[in-house]
């Protein structure tokens, strides 16, 4: 479970102050003393002060709402964690609805015999990455549950923004037409996390993409682009999230096969492993649907942002097979791009 | 994990078709087939069907935003399930910030090998659940687990409502004088799921008090009551809910043993199991700290609703100790009250 340098090189005897325990959930002292000790410190903001029920705020106009559990393996992986995943994900879930993410609640299940110092550390990552993206947590729940009931930390987070687009940005939206601009490499999250889980040569050299995705959005939306559609590309990867929004928006996505960026350190690892990169998991990524005449703008706006420096436009939007996605490659025939029927990378987020 | 009556008598074959797979919560083919059969009939409304990564509705003026994760055992439980509690208890907290509970999200963790039955169930309670307190779930989320690496189901809810309240309801604003409230008996979710856990011969006749609380709550305001606090009674019981009011307000609080309801039967369980009643959990109960001028009308406002029938005070806000509950009961004096230091009944709720 990845716990730190520390333990692994001169492990200290671990005490049951060390460790969570049930009582850490009961609603009771114990449970007191650790919201004081690890999570009101980090999440510190006047909502979370008040120490009630629940955080109230002012809200006006459209809004989103969203939620996403974490449930990755392991906890820890070359750029990133847990906590890092639990912040990110569900701005970037907002930031696809063209909101500006605000507010995001945490619920934790903590298994006991968990130390306390992983806690801590997926809590100062969850704060770092919350202040990166500019949202506050503020409000949250503890549970505990027994040895060998769960697997050291799930999370789940729920976040509320402000809807910027004054139209709304859904599958509904996309037409015959439009232009599918992909906003950087592809596959990294997922081979970071499965390297990291099971041990291969080629672990170092690969990292997590995952980002927050809002501040690319926004400048979308500031450039005035036509968006239609934005979705980031998670658990099935770029071809789960392509072919999901053309079966809901009953037209067919065309891509070109060698516009899609993908590192040659992944596309080696896919290789060795039998994965397309099409369906590995992204956490820093997202298709853009956009009109045609504002793709080239929208490029360039995306290329003013770090996480999306690597913009391009690769596919357009045709009116029939509805549903259907397909790849041209430099030679051959088109292929048909499909959502994975199966399991390939068990609990990637 | 109580299946169902039929898999106990005659158990059925099981097939995977008939369970949770990995590749349930792997975003291809088998999760869209999954929400498509299991969850967007149940929760059915225009947000879901949007089918994007989040819901998007209006909202002006307070809001309130909570959250809460479920990890009950057993899943099953009389008077209640987990799908039942998630609702409930996330509607309740919103309920004790003073707002009308408008909108849900649900996250899912399932473990590999879960009956897909058993999901049925828990999700067709919590459609139900909402359908009684008013509330739509309008985004979700699923994660599945290895075998052994989660305990059935754990769901965990985020809520949105509207602040009804002109002031804010909340323990600083709890002052000397304040009348306590108690909303009916306490003790019987505790002594319901423990019943169920464990065997106990009483188990038949004691149902969790498991209840949504936003109809009284919403009574008290509408009558214009002096409210200053609300807390419903879940983990840590009555105690830890008064204790932390009184520490983080800075007041004592004076209890008169006798006012508060406890069943003959679940006493009679607590002295078996040598348990305080004021410390056992339960899903359906509050306190009202209210301006002593009010208590009577309060009192007769919640009497009109069936889940807070047996309202009562209980006692009264004192200057100091800061910090301290107390109880004096007919004879002898006054014994003081505290929050559990250990764990008592673990996975609760």
């Amino acid at each position: 479970m990845g716990n730190d340098e520390f333990s692994i090189s001169c492990p200290a005897p671990q005490t049951a102050a060390d460790t969570i325990q049930l009582a850490h959930g009961g609603g009771g002292r114990a449970m007191a003393q650790l919201l004081d000790r690890v999570f009101r410190p980090a999440f510190a903001n006047p909502m979370l002060a008040r120490q009630h029920d629940g955080a109230a705020f002012e809200l006006a106009g459209r809004c989103a709402f969203t939620t996403d559990s974490f449930v990755v393996k392991p906890l820890f992986f070359p750029g990133g964690d847990i906590g890092k995943l639990a912040v990110y994900g569900t701005v970037n879930d907002l930031a696809m609805c063209g909101a500006r993410p605000l507010y995001l609640s945490a619920g934790f299940i903590l298994e006991e015999g968990l130390p306390l110092d992983t806690l801590h550390r997926v809590v100062a990552s969850m704060q770092a990455a919350a202040k990166q993206a500019g949202v506050h947590v503020v409000t949250g729940d503890i549970k505990v549950v027994d040895r060998g009931m769960a697997d050291g930390i799930f999370i789940n987070t729920a976040g509320i923004g402000h809807i910027v687009a004054s139209v709304a940005i859904e599958p509904q939206n996309v037409h015959p037409g439009d232009a599918v601009i992909l906003s950087g490499d592809i596959g990294r999250h997922g081979m970071a996390v499965m390297a990291a889980r099971q041990g291969f040569g080629f672990e170092t050299a690969i990292e997590s993409d995952c980002a927050p995705l809002a501040a690319p959005v926004l400048a979308l939306l500031e450039a005035g682009i036509e968006l239609h559609c934005l979705r980031d590309l998670t658990r099935g990867g770029l071809a789960s999230a392509l072919v999901e929004i053309a079966e809901t928006a009953g037209v067919a996505v065309d891509l070109e096969e060698q516009a899609i960026p993908v590192r040659d350190d992944i596309r080696s690892a896919c290789e060795l492993l039998g994965l397309d990169p099409l369906h590995v998991a992204n956490e820093g990524r997202f298709a853009a649907f956009v009109a045609a005449k504002d793709a080239k703008r929208a490029v360039e706006a995306l290329s003013r942002h770090d996480v999306s420096r690597g913009a391009v436009v690769i596919g357009e939007v045709a009116a029939s097979p509805p549903g259907q996605v397909s790849s041209r490659g430099i030679l051959g025939p088109a292929r048909a791009i499909d959502m994975l029927s199966g399991e390939q990378l068990p609990r990637i987020c």
